[in-house]
C-alpha cells in the first residue's frame, strides 16, 4: 500500500499536466460543432484507460456520443466495482465571464479553473490516477474494476438506459461507484447515501370555454386562476405539511442514527437563509433544514400560468390556468403511486365550478445505500484515510436518474464519494476543482479500492 | 312630431343606401395604411352633419385621427345634449371568416352586415337621420345638439382627453347622450345607467434572490408560487366575499326599485352556465348573476406567472411569482382608494417568508345615473314609443372610460342609449345589426329629443 500511495505523493505534477490535456478537449455534448472534440476525447479516454492498465477496452458507438468501456478482472473472489463518470462538458457561454479560458486550465488560489475540472472529468481522471498508482507498484487492483464513461451526460444520458440494457452481462459487478458530486463543505468530507426521486405533474383548470372579459363576467363564475391558486394554497397545512391523502404513509422515517449524523455537520439556518435573500426559512414542522432538504418528500410549485402576462394591463378572465407541481419523494415512496395520490388529491378537492385535468409528466424513484451497509462503510474509512478527518454522512436532495437507473436495470446500489465542492461553478463560467479535494480524492480512491474487501465479506 | 316620425318611415330605402356608403369607408384607426380612408370618413361625417342642418361643423385634427365636431344650438332655454361616437372601426382579420366581404354592407334575414354597422357608424348614423328627419320637415330641434364623432375610439380614444381638456366651453352642455352599447337581448329595449370602474395591480412575490433547483432545495424555503397562490386563495371568503379590508365601506346598495328592475330582465342562470361551459357559477352569496356583474365589486385575476411555464418538466424553484389582480368596482367607491386598500391588504397578509411588491398598473372610476334622473325617464319614454315596448333597466359590469372622462372634465352625466345586441360580433367577422333594431333606434331618438324638455324642468 504504503508504495502505491508513494507514488501518488510523488506524481502530483505530472497528474496535473495530464489533467489539463484532457481539459483542454472541448467536449461539449450538447453543441453538435463539438461532435468531433467529443470523439477526440472518448479516445483520450480509451488511450488513457490502456496507458493506467485496464483490459478490454472498448468504444461503443450510440446514435450519439460514444460509450467508453474498460475493465480489469484480476482479482476473483474479491468484490466487482462498476464505476461509473462522464468524459462530456457542459457549454462555457457566456465565456465572456471566464477569468482564464475555459480549455486552457489554470491553476489560482489553489484551485484549478477549467470546464469540466469539477464535472466530471477532474473526478473521473482521480480513479484512472489511483488505478494507475496500484498498476505500476504492485501490479494489480485490490478489487474488479468495470468503468463505465459516457460522452451523454450533460444532455440526459440519452442512450445510456439503451445501453445498460443491451450489455447487462457486461456490466455485471457488485456495486456501483460514482464520483460526481460535491463534499459537504471545503474541509468537511462527506458521503452521500441517499437521493430523492421525484413525480412531476401538471395541473389544467378549465373554466369558461372560452376567454372572457373580466368586466362584464367578473364576479359571476370562478376565475380559473382563483381556483388553481386555491388548490395549490390547499397543498400545504399550516405546519408546512403536505396534505395530498396517503403522502406520507411510505415514508421511511430518519433513524436515531441519521438525524445525529446530520445534526454533525455544521449547519446554520441564519446563514443559509441569508445566501438566498429570504427573511425567514418555511417547511415541515418538526425537521431540520437538512432533514427537509434531504430525506422528507417535499411538495414545490416549478411553474404556473394564465391569462394575460404581458406588459400593462388587459382585463380577461381567462378560460384556462396552468401549474406544473413536482413532488420529491424519499423510500420507501413510489414515483407511480405518489402521481397517482396526488391525481386522486387534486381531483377531490377541486371545486365544481371548474374542471380539472392532472397529467404525470416524468417520475423518478428515491434511492438509499444504508449507512451501515459495506459499500459507505468502506468509503467513510476511505475518506479518513484520504482525507485525514473523520467523513460525515449526507443524503442529497436532488435526484440522480443514472443511480436509480443502475438499480432498477443491474439491482445495484450506488456509493456517491464525490470530491467536488458545492460553489464550484459546475454549470458556470469559472468552474473549477480544489486541488487539495483533488489529490485527497486520489488518495481516497486508493484506500477504497483497499478497503472494500474488507468490509465486503 | 307626426311629420318626423312619417318622414323617417317614407326614407327607410334611403336611409339603408346612405348607411352602406358610410360603411363602404374601411375608416380602421389602429392601421395605418387606411389613414387616407380614416380621414375620407371624417370628411364624409363632416359632409353628412352638413347635408342635415348642423351648423359649425369643423374637423379639428389631433395627433392621430381627426375629431369632427358641430353643434345645432337654436332652442335656448332648453338642454343641450352632447352627443359622442367615433367614426372609426375594428380590423376586419380573419377576412376569410366574413360571409360577405367586410365593406359591402349586405343585408342577410333582416340584419345589416359590415364592419362598423352595429360599433359605431350604424348607431351614430341612427341620430343623423333623427336631427335630419327634425330639420327637412319641422327645421328646428327640440333640444340643442353638440356633436363629438372621434376616430381613434378603437385605439384607446388616445387624443380624446386633451381635446375635452382644451375645449371645455365648446363642449359645454347638460347630460352625454352616447349610442355605441347593446340593448339586453332582441325585442328586449333596455337602457343601461351603471359602469363599473376599475382597479388593476399587479402582485410581484419575491422568493429566494435566484432560481433554485427543486430538488436540492425544495422543502426548505416558501416557494413564490405558492406564497402567492396562498395570497390569491385568501382575497376570496367561503361565501365568495372579497376580503380586503375596508373592501366594501363605500358600495351604494343597490336599491329595492333596481333589484327590482333587475328581475324583471329575462335571464336563467342555467342558460348562462351551458353557454359559457362550466357546470356552476360562482359568487357572492347573496346577490344574483346580474346583480354580481353590474353592481356589486369583484375582484378577479387577470394573470398569473412564475418559474417554468414550457413543454415537459424542468425542477426549478423560482425566484418570483406574478399575478395581474383587477377588482371591478361599483359607485361610491374610488379607484385610487380601493388600490390603497388592495396595497395594504396585500402586504398584511403576506407570509414573512417572501417579500411582496404591489404595483398599480391602471384604474377607472364607476359611473351612474341614477334610474329617477330626467335624461333616464326621458330615454325610458323615447325606447317605450320608438319600440313600442315597456323598455327595462340594465347596468354593464364593464368600464367605458370616455363615461368617466366627461364626468371628469365636464361634470356630465351620459345616458346609454344603446341599440346593438350582445350577439353582433362588435370586433370579429361577420360584424351586423339588426335593422328592426336600427328603424327602431331612429324613432326613440326623434323621441328622446323630443322629451327630453318635459323630464328636464
Amino acid at each position: 500500500m504504503q508504495e502505491v500511495l508513494n507514488h501518488v505523493e510523488s506524481h502530483k505534477d505530472h497528474y496535473l499536466s495530464q489533467l489539463k490535456e484532457f481539459l483542454a478537449i472541448p467536449s461539449v455534448s450538447s453543441q453538435s460543432t463539438h461532435n468531433a472534440d467529443t470523439r477526440r476525447c472518448a479516445e483520450w479516454v480509451a488511450n488513457e484507460m490502456r496507458t493506467i492498465g485496464m483490459q478490454n477496452v472498448q468504444i461503443f458507438e450510440t446514435p450519439g456520443h460514444p460509450i467508453v468501456y474498460s475493465e480489469w478482472l484480476g482479482a476473483p473472489g474479491k468484490p466487482t466495482v462498476l464505476f461509473y463518470g462522464h468524459y462530456d462538458v457542459q457549454p462555457v457561454d457566456p465565456v465572456n465571464l471566464w477569468t482564464s479560458p475555459p480549455f486552457e486550465a489554470t491553476i489560482r488560489d489553489g484551485n484549478l479553473y477549467a470546464r469540466g475540472s469539477a464535472d466530471d472529468k477532474g473526478q473521473v481522471f482521480i480513479h484512472f490516477k489511483a488505478i494507475e498508482a496500484y498498476m505500476k507498484n504492485i501490479g494489480r487492483l485490490p478489487v474488479n474494476i468495470k468503468m463505465l464513461i459516457e460522452g451523454e451526460e450533460e444532455v440526459g444520458s440519452v442512450n445510456l438506459e439503451n445501453f445498460v440494457k443491451e450489455h447487462k452481462d457486461l456490466l455485471k459487478a457488485d456495486l456501483v461507484l460514482i464520483s460526481d458530486s460535491s463534499m459537504f463543505a471545503k474541509g468537511i468530507p462527506s458521503v452521500c447515501y441517499g437521493l430523492r426521486g421525484l413525480a412531476y405533474m401538471e395541473v389544467e383548470v378549465i373554466g369558461p370555454n372560452t376567454d372572457l372579459h373580466s368586466g362584464s363576467f367578473g364576479g359571476s363564475i370562478h376565475n380559473p386562476i382563483q381556483a388553481l391558486s386555491e388548490i395549490i394554497a390547499s397543498l400545504h397545512d399550516k405546519n408546512g405539511r403536505v396534505t395530498v391523502k396517503g403522502f406520507y404513509d411510505d415514508v421511511r422515517p430518519l433513524t436515531k442514527a441519521e438525524r445525529a449524523a446530520f445534526k454533525k455537520l455544521p449547519w446554520n439556518d441564519k446563514k443559509y437563509a441569508k445566501e438566498l435573500g429570504v427573511k425567514q426559512l418555511y417547511g415541515e414542522k418538526g425537521y431540520t433544514t437538512l432533514e427537509r432538504r434531504w430525506a422528507r418528500p417535499t411538495l414545490e410549485c416549478n411553474g404556473i400560468w394564465g391569462g394575460y402576462t404581458g406588459e400593462g394591463a388587459k382585463t380577461v378572465l381567462p378560460a384556462k390556468a396552468f401549474a406544473k407541481i413536482s413532488m420529491r419523494i424519499v423510500p420507501d415512496q413510489s414515483s407511480k403511486k405518489i402521481a397517482r395520490l396526488f391525481e386522486r388529491h387534486i381531483k377531490s378537492v377541486a371545486p365544481k365550478t371548474v374542471q380539472v385535468i392532472v397529467r404525470e409528466l416524468h417520475g423518478g424513484e428515491p434511492a438509499i445505500t444504508p449507512i451501515d451497509s459495506p459499500e459507505v462503510q468502506a468509503a467513510v474509512a476511505a475518506l479518513q484515510k484520504g482525507f485525514g478527518k473523520k467523513p460525515l454522512y449526507q443524503r442529497e436532495g436532488g435526484s440522480i436518474p443514472i443511480v436509480v437507473q443502475f438499480k432498477k436495470l443491474l439491482g445495484l446500489d450506488t456509493v456517491l464519494l464525490g470530491f467536488g465542492l458545492p460553489d464550484e461553478n459546475a454549470h458556470a463560467p469559472d468552474e473549477h476543482l480544489n486541488l487539495d479535494n483533488f489529490f485527497g480524492g486520489i488518495r481516497t480512491s486508493v484506500h477504497f479500492y483497499n478497503e472494500l474487501p474488507n468490509y465486503w465479506k
